[in-house]
């Protein structure tokens, strides 16, 4: 692995749960009986909202940190994404003891400021766009020697969403389909690589929201391609893929057996669905797997399906929305 | 054990801990960083939420009705909740593939009928209040040899909720002081058991709503009183503890240090500020356990204190309105 780009094992997937375990604990499988009833099979979900900071992500950004030396991990870390990724690089930093530089542009929320402070990182406010904070992120390299984690186009990164993949080998190894939310491609890559590199005829399904849906569009395109973006209630799954992809691109377009998008409409239905099926309050990134479901957007022959619930950071005036809309 | 009102001891907790294994899974224990905050000291939450059936009441039905005889089990099994209890037989009989009757009026909501029905049980509508309906339930055990069973003043009962006490000194062993929601006394009688026994030390605190707090009321009598049921967002406490009650009078009497009651806008507001910093849906009665941090009822020397979150089955209405309520 590293900068040669060199191709990303299941052993590194293995190497990232034994890396991460002492900061990372396995989330639960549950079944859905309502779901299961809808699909004709088994229905499972796989609790990613579990994790403390409420997101998978802290699984890759636990897998990068731990790989670096004593020496780069003493300089510390910096990351310039204000969602989930920010909070797990927080998060991690936080855990190990060591500094987390999180950039930002003077135009995130106060909210988002406040999440990753909650995890002792430094913030600083850099330019007016994520651009602008990912050059001040990178000056802090130069200057600094901090690390720069990326959210996603990253071996150990992967490698650490991979570890989900083993998961579900362990608990339902007779899986068939897994549907993964797919925004810059790192859950999706690690999850197919664990699940695909056991058993290719494991169906893997992306979906994406229908709108600003770069990966989408970059298979589309066959290269990656730059979009404006677009609110949409799955925040999290927005971002481009960078035009100098090296990893996700690609192994996404290896793995993934087939992709579908779900209409805003759909992913709001979702999120009220599952506070009323499973008391579970699930950011709309999660709930797109969901929607696929209630969607019927799965064409799959009736076998048992894993759902990837990715995260749970929402704003409460989003939910009270979608529970206010779904009775 | 049994109807000669022996004494339940610790061992018996140890027996129900055995005996539902297979059935009931053990739940996680979480700390509450803002809780924490909060109180001084740290505070965990322990999740009775997530089981199945999103309620603690699995337990004790799984312990009573896998300590009856394999003939009991065949002839099947009857009570007269239309609440958790209810559910928690349902679930445990589907489990075993053996009979359940559950006894409703006719007042009870079809949306209550529906959850029983989903867990394979029959449901036998009989006059127009729960005496009614506990009347018919006690028929079947006469008539058609069911077994009624008790939804807390009974002893495998008592100890299969206090299996929750094994786990909390499997995972905190330094555990200070617990707070549980009171009603019949099943819950805290158990946990109380598990925990006291093993050190007197360790301080339990009872909590109810203010409005019909009927242990609460029959402490202060010294026997056991009826009152009349008042409307409640925590409305898994409602019901009598009988005034024939054989062991949670005492064992609530004997083991509980303190006792609190919290008004039903800090329930309201505990259920939103679950929803908000734990991204949880809980029910009235476990979010009564938060309040007590929330309303700084707990008078307590700044020292570790869980938190039991006895279960997440609310209507969705009821959420709608706490969150709406809390930002």
């Amino acid at each position: 692995m590293g900068e040669s780009h060199k191709k990303i094992s299941i052993r590194d997937v293995w190497e990232a749960r034994k890396r991460i375990s002492s900061i990372v604990a396995k989330t639960p499988l549950i079944s859905s009986p309502v779901l299961s009833e809808q699909f004709g099979a088994p229905v499972y979900l796989k609790l990613e909202n579990h994790h403390e900071i409420g997101a998978f992500k802290v699984r890759g950004a636990a897998n990068k940190i731990l790989s670096l030396s004593l020496e780069e991990q003493q300089r510390g870390v910096t990351t310039f994404s204000t969602g989930n990724h920010g909070m797990a690089v927080a998060y991690v930093a936080q855990k190990l003891g060591i500094r987390a530089v999180i950039c930002i542009s003077n135009r995130v929320p106060k909210v988002k400021v406040d999440n990753i402070k909650r995890f002792g990182a430094e913030v600083e406010i850099y330019g007016n766009s994520q651009d602008d904070a990912g050059v001040r992120s990178y000056q802090l390299q130069k200057e600094e020697g901090l690390t720069v984690i990326k959210p996603f186009d990253d071996p150990y990164v992967i490698a650490g969403q991979g570890t989900i993949g083993l998961e579900l080998l362990e608990d339902l190894p007779s899986i068939e389909n897994v549907v993964v939310p797919l925004s810059g491609g790192g859950l999706l890559s690690g999850v197919a690589l664990a699940l695909k590199e056991t058993d290719p005829s494991i169906h893997v399904t992306g979906v994406s929201m229908e709108r600003a849906a770069v990966m989408y569009e970059s298979l589309q395109a066959r290269k990656p391609v730059i979009l404006k973006e677009e609110p949409t209630l799955a925040d999290s799954l927005l971002g481009g893929i960078g035009l100098d992809n090296h990893y996700t691109f690609k192994m996404v377009s290896t793995y993934m057996d087939s992709v579908v998008r779900v209409s805003e409409k759909s992913i709001a239905k979702a999120m009220g669905f599952m506070a009323d099926k499973h008391r579970m309050i699930v950011e709309g990134a999660a709930a797109t797997s969901v929607a696929t479901i209630l969607d019927n957007k799965i064409s799959r022959p009736k076998k048992n399906i894993v759902l990837i619930i990715s995260g749970c950071n929402v704003d409460l005036s989003v939910i009270h929305d979608a529970i206010k809309n779904y009775f």
